[in-house]
């Protein structure tokens, strides 16, 4: 039986189940409708994986698809936005339905869980790389930025840090540690959880926010730039997994700078004024994810690592496919 | 001087001069905001251009550029969307900025032209690939989809068909003629003029149409099967152009089934009752596209070719990157 570029369009990615209300056309003409609330705003981003940089060829389809459509959903909640649409454009060398089956069924799997809907793409012939635009919805002048830091706000972390890193790690074999350690960190990088519901308990909380996705040293620079202020983190009071101590065979150092530098967390990192501590107490308790303060928000530019209170030297940079780093 | 990602971004795409007042935020957060007015829908198209199917990977990065907004843009105007807003994924071997700087400006030329802006999107390390997702905005109810036509209508084109397949047979080499015919053809396949006014325009007047990206006989099948109804072309209709003609030696038959199977015309192709010529005319006439009627809507299925009325038995396909065809 031939398979076209149609039949393959047809045969899996029109097998949501879920059908939003305010998706007015889905797959099948030359554009997706969606219909947008009154006094909403559209959450709107945009991320690709490709083989051979951000995954291994030949890694679990299911696995990629999970990480694919993860790290979207956690652009939205880091703008504090409901996930609604989302659209794939999938680049495979040959049609491979022993790739697509797990892989569209690991998709759907999570995009039901989110209650987000396929609304369209493209299937082409190339080196495989996944590129999805994911739209949410988001109260107007609700939304979570990276510019809304001020001088005196404590900042936060979601979750632990470093998980995902020590999982890479043993993923791509430049470590070793014993076996039942190994399989959860190498989980909890492929299987990081989005904190959308995080971020929407956040709007109207939290000055600033954004997420994970190339270390906090680097990530936390960008709210310091765009809000103009300085940061200051206290490494120990970073949150690390026991899982990650043990990997780091509690080397507590190397724990923390594999906390502070690694990519792909997925977790939320935002600002809060002193006075909504316990606003934020409420509104997280439940979403059932932990947070944890590790610094403090201050007058002047640029990011500063401290431990027990003192100024640390630490050379630290954040994850960039372009940049070689020589250490 | 180090370029690394975040450079890139800032320096290439954060430089567009179009502001449009419906996007609260743009490049630079976790995701864009935009903001849709009530009673406007939003139109959504992804497509994908990757080096070696979709282009030579030596190609002009301006005319690559043009090519993929092109495309993009003409998925909005089959919808009878107006351009709004555009995320950009950008997969590079390396960051060469002989390549972006004349990528950008084209890019940009046409986004301002058509005052669409760009609102994110994507730099990543790999095999040369772009992705856009385009959005657009539509009166609620008045978008153009594939399954309004009626038994009755009218199926219209617009412009010529056939000199982009004529134009990259020249680039490909497959075949030869003049200087000066090749270049007009090979500008007509890079330079396809993609249909938003006219799209605009056939709000409520036509009852169907699509954009002609996989060739005529590939498309139309397309309106034929989501409105239930057959359609019939007569191919002494097919609007050529004299530069087809001269390409094809004057040979009619070979410039017609050029026009049938030519596949990234951008053309629009649209059904509309009889009743609504006039005002078709009157709509179109200040697009200054032409529009020519090349068959009708019949009771039934599928797609007839008829040559002075009488069938035809051409066997023509439509474009499918993932098809090889032994003809």
């Amino acid at each position: 039986m031939a398979k076209n570029e149609f039949d393959i369009i047809k045969h899996y990615f029109a097998q949501q189940q879920l059908q939003r209300d305010d998706v007015a056309l889905a797959i099948g003409d030359d554009c997706a409708l969606v219909n947008v609330a009154a006094d909403y705003s559209v959450a709107v981003s945009t991320d690709s994986l490709v083989a051979g940089t951000h995954f291994l060829a030949d890694a679990d389809p299911a696995a990629v698809a999970y990480k694919a459509l993860a790290s979207n959903l956690s652009d939205l909640a880091a703008m504090g936005a409901t996930p609604a649409w989302v659209s794939l454009a999938l680049t495979l060398p040959t049609i491979d339905e022993a790739w697509l089956a797990p892989f569209c069924h690991s998709f759907f799997e999570l995009a039901n869980q989110y209650n987000i809907q396929l609304i369209g793409g493209d299937t082409t012939k190339g080196p495989l790389s996944i590129t999805l635009t994911v739209q949410g919805l988001v109260p107007r002048g609700q939304a979570l930025t990276r510019s809304g830091a001020q001088v005196g706000d404590d900042v936060y972390v979601t979750g632990d840090l470093g998980d995902s890193a020590a999982g890479l790690a043993l993923i791509l074999q430049q470590q070793y540690c014993d076996q039942h350690l190994a399989s959860t960190l190498i989980e909890r990088h492929f299987k990081a959880s989005p904190r959308v519901s995080v971020g929407e308990a956040l709007r109207g909380i939290a000055s600033a926010a954004l997420d994970i996705s190339d270390g906090v040293v680097a990530d936390v620079k960008h709210i310091a730039a765009r809000s103009n202020v300085a940061i200051e983190i206290e490494v120990e009071q970073l949150p690390l997994s026991a899982e990650l101590l043990a990997f780091c065979d509690g080397e507590r150092q190397q724990a923390q700078q594999l906390a502070l530098s690694s990519g792909e967390e997925y977790e939320l990192c935002f600002t809060a004024s002193a006075a909504n501590r316990d606003a934020l107490k409420a509104a997280l308790a439940h979403t059932n994810v932990k947070y944890t303060c590790i610094g403090k928000v201050k007058a002047g530019s640029g990011l500063s690592l401290l431990q027990f209170g003192k100024p640390l030297t630490w050379q630290l940079f954040g994850w960039d496919h372009f940049v070689v780093k020589d250490n």
